[in-house]
C-alpha cells in the first residue's frame, strides 16, 4: 500500500516555517508498519494545489494532504480536492452547529466567514474536530479521475494546526487505515535513546556486534540531536519480531549505561518516573539554563509529585538571597565555578526541602566568555542527602543548544544517582 | 522562472528527522525574489529519487536537490542523476587531491569508499565542499530529456549535512542562480506578529481595508500558531516595495495594538528590548508555567541586563516560603486564584527587588481541574512599582499548549505595560 503526503501552505514555500506535519504524520505512519512512498509541499495557490493532489492520487492508494480547511482566503485545499474530483459542495448543519458551540463556549459568535469550514464535498466522510473548528474530510475518488486505470483511491484532508491535525489523526484516520488497509506483514521498530555519548562513538560500540542482524535484514538507523543519539532497530517479515529484540539486547549490552529510555521517552520522563516510584522530591537551581530545567521537568504530567518547584538565579545578588551562596565564594572563584555550584545545589536542597537538588552554572553565550571561562564552561551540581557531587563541561553551541545540552547532563546525571 | 526542491533521504520518510533543509532553502530563495514552486521528498532507493528527478525536471528550470552525495551504500542520488540524464562518470583526479588532502589534515587516510565522491558525471560543473569530502554538482540537461520539447533545465546535487550545504549554497550556488537567473522583478515581503487575536477575528479586521492592494497584486497570507497569528505581506514588481509598505500600514491601523513585532522578533525579545531600553528590571514566578517563561526569556541573548531570575513555586510550600503568599489566601481562595497571582507578583517584586514582576498560577492539566476551576483556568499577575494587576484566562489545551500560550499572554501584559 502506498501513502503520500501533500502539505499545502505558501509559509512552507516560502521557508517561513518548517514542515513539522511530514515528519509527525510519517513518523505515526512508519512506527505502524505503513510506507510513505513520496511527499510534497505546495503553496496556497489553487491550481499548485490541485496538480499536487493529481499527481499524487494518480499513484498512491491514499493521499494525507495537510492545511488550507480554514475559514480565511488563503485556505483553498477544500475548494481544489472538490474541483478535482467534480464534487459539489454543501453546507452540512452538523459542522454549522458544532462550530457555533464551538466559540459559545468561549463567549463569543462565530463570524461568517467559519461557515466556509461546514461546506462538506459530496460523499465525505466527516472527521470531527475536537481542537478547533474546520472538520478534516476523508474522501474516496472511485472511479479515480486521476488515473487512467480509474483505481480508487482515498483522499485524506486534515486541518493545518498540529494540535487539530494530531488527535484527529490518531483517533480518527489512524483505526480507518487500520480497518481499510491493515499492514499485511508485521513491521517491528524500536528506538534505544541514549545521552552521553557521541554518534560515531556509538556507531563503532554496536555497529560490528550487529552485522550478522543487519546481514540477515535488520535495518539500523542512527539519529543524532544535541544531547542524545537514537539507535533505530527495524525488521519487517516474519522473524521481525524476534530479530529487533535480539539487536535490542545486543544494542544494550554495548552502550546499556547510556541508552536512558525507549521509542517517545524522554529524559525528564524516566527521571520524574524514578523518583515517583522511589518517592522522592526534587529542586533546582538555575542560572545559565534560565529555567529550562525546571521547564523539562514540569511538561511531564504528575511531576508535580516529584517536583517542588526551585530558583532561577540569573543575578548573583539572588544566588546569594535565595540559595545561600557566599558573597565570598563568589568572589574567590567566580559564579561559574565548581564552588558556586556546590553551594547552590546544597542551598537549594536545605531551603526549599527537597531529597534531590540540582544546581546549573555557566556560560551560555554569544558574551560572557573569558579566556579561562569561554562560552560553554559549566558546572551542575546534584546535592543529596547523602553527598553532593559536580561535574563541569565544555559545550560550545549557540545559546539554545547549550540550554538543551546542559539540561541533558543534568538531568542525566539525576538519573543515574536515582538509578544506584 | 521555476525552482523546485527534491530532498533525500529514508530518516525524512521515516519522520525520524525533520526536513531543516526545505525550509532553509526556501527561506534563502524567497528572501531574493525567487520561487519555489514545488518541494518532494523521497527516501535513499534509486528508483525513487530517479522518479522524483525526472517529474521535476519536466516542470521546473533548476532542480536543487539534498542529500544522497556521501560514500556510503544509501548515498545514491549522484549515481540516479547520472542515469536519469545518461551521462558516464568519470573519477575527477582534482577531487581525489581534495579528498586526499581533507583526511590528511585531520590525520587519516581516506578510506576507499570516499573515492565514490570523486565520480563526476560527464559534462558537470563541481561543486567544491570545503567542509566535508562530497562536492556538489550542477548540471545543465540539454537538451531535457524529461521534457517533450526538450527545454533545458539545470539540476543542482548539494550534499546532506548543513555544514556543508548551507555555504556551498551561499557561495557558489547562489552567486550562479543570480548570474544565470536573474530576478527580473523585484519581491518584498513583510511579516507582522500578532498576539491575544485569534485568526478569524484577524482576517475579519484586515481583509477588507487591504482588499484595494489584493486586488492590485498584493499576497496575503496567515499563519497561526499557539498564542500568535502572523500576517504575511507580499508583492512583486516595481510597485512591490510601495504596495507591502501600505499594506503594512493599513494592518497596523486596524490591529496595531496586537501587532508585536516583525519578521523573525519573538515576543520574548521585544519584551527584552523595551525593558533594557528603560532600564528596568523583571523577576517572575511561575506555578503553572513550570519555568517556560524564564526559559523564553533567557533565550534572548543579553536578557541577563533585564532578567535577574525567579522563583518556579510548583508547591503551595514555596509559594509561601519563598514569595510570601499568605497561608490564609491559599485556604481561602486557593492557589490558582486572582488573590494568590496577585500576592505572588507582589512577594516576588520585593523580595527579588526588581522593578517588575509577573506571576502565573493555573491548572495546566492534565490533572487537577475541577467544576470551579477546570484544566486551563489561570491567573497571571504583574506587579510594578505602581500598582498590581491581574487577569485571569482559560486555556484550554494540551499541556505543553497551555504553557506556550500562557507564557504568550504573560509576555504580552509586560510588553503592554512596558509600552505605556
Amino acid at each position: 500500500m502506498q501513502i503520500e503526503i501533500v502539505n499545502t501552505g505558501s509559509e512552507l514555500m516560502l521557508g517561513r516555517v518548517a514542515n513539522t506535519h511530514h515528519q509527525w504524520l510519517s513518523r505515526q505512519l512508519s512506527d505502524r508498519g505503513y510506507t510513505v512512498a513520496l511527499q510534497t509541499a505546495v503553496d496556497d495557490a489553487a491550481d499548485n494545489i490541485r496538480n499536487a493532489l493529481r499527481e499524487a492520487l494518480s499513484r498512491a492508494d491514499a493521499v494525507l494532504t495537510t492545511g488550507g480547511l480554514g475559514p480565511t482566503s488563503d485556505d483553498r485545499t477544500r475548494d481544489a480536492a472538490a474541483a478535482l474530483l467534480d464534487l459539489s459542495l454543501h453546507e452540512d448543519p452538523d459542522v454549522v452547529a458544532r462550530i457555533d458551540q464551538w466559540f459559545a463556549a468561549r463567549n463569543r459568535v462565530a463570524p461568517p466567514s467559519t461557515r466556509l469550514q461546514a461546506l462538506v464535498p459530496a460523499g465525505a466522510i466527516l472527521l470531527h474536530n475536537h481542537h478547533g473548528t474546520a472538520p478534516g474530510l476523508l474522501i474516496e475518488a472511485r472511479p479515480n479521475p486521476c488515473r487512467p486505470d480509474g483505481l480508487p483511491a482515498w483522499l485524506v484532508l486534515l486541518p493545518g494546526p498540529p494540535r487539530e491535525l494530531r488527535p484527529m489523526f490518531l483517533d480518527q484516520v489512524l483505526p480507518w487505515l487500520e480497518r481499510t488497509f491493515p499492514v499485511a506483514t508485521p513491521f517491528v521498530c524500536h528506538t534505544l535513546r541514549s545521552t552521553g555519548i557521541g554518534e560515531s562513538q556509538v556507531e563503532e560500540l554496536i555497529a560490528e556486534p550487529l552485522a550478522p542482524l543487519t546481514a540477515a535484514g535488520l535495518e539500523l538507523g542512527y539519529c543524532a540531536r544535541p544531547g542524545e543519539v537514537d539507535v533505530r532497530l527495524s525488521a519487517r517479515g516474519p522473524g521481525a519480531e524476534r530479530s529487533v529484540a535480539q539487536a535490542t539486547e545486543t544494542v544494550l549490552h554495548a552502550i546499556g549505561a547510556s541508552v536512558y529510555g525507549r521509542d517517545e521517552e524522554t529524559l525528564e520522563t524516566v527521571v520524574v518516573r524514578l523518583l515517583t516510584a522511589q518517592g522522592r522530591t526534587l529542586t533546582v537551581a538555575e542560572s545559565c539554563t534560565g529555567g529550562l530545567l525546571a521547564h523539562r521537568i514540569t511538561n511531564v504530567p504528575g511531576a508535580s509529585a516529584v517536583f517542588l518547584g526551585g530558583a532561577v538565579t540569573y543575578s548573583n545578588t539572588l544566588k546569594m538571597n535565595l540559595l545561600g551562596v557566599q558573597p565570598s565564594t563568589l568572589a574567590t572563584h567566580g559564579a561559574v565555578s565548581e564552588a558556586t555550584a556546590r553551594e547552590m545545589a546544597e542551598g537549594a536542597r536545605t531551603r526549599f526541602g527537597a531529597d534531590y537538588a540540582v544546581a546549573l552554572t555557566g556560560v551560555a553565550g554569544p558574551g560572557g566568555g573569558t579566556e579561562a571561562k569561554p562560552v560553554g564552561t559549566v558546572c551542575i551540581g546534584l546535592a543529596s542527602s547523602e553527598n553532593t557531587v559536580v561535574r563541569c563541561f565544555l559545550n560550545q553551541f549557540d545559546r539554545e543548544t547549550f540550554k538543551t545540552v546542559t539540561t541533558q547532563q543534568a538531568l542525566e546525571m539525576l538519573r543515574r544517582e536515582a538509578m544506584r
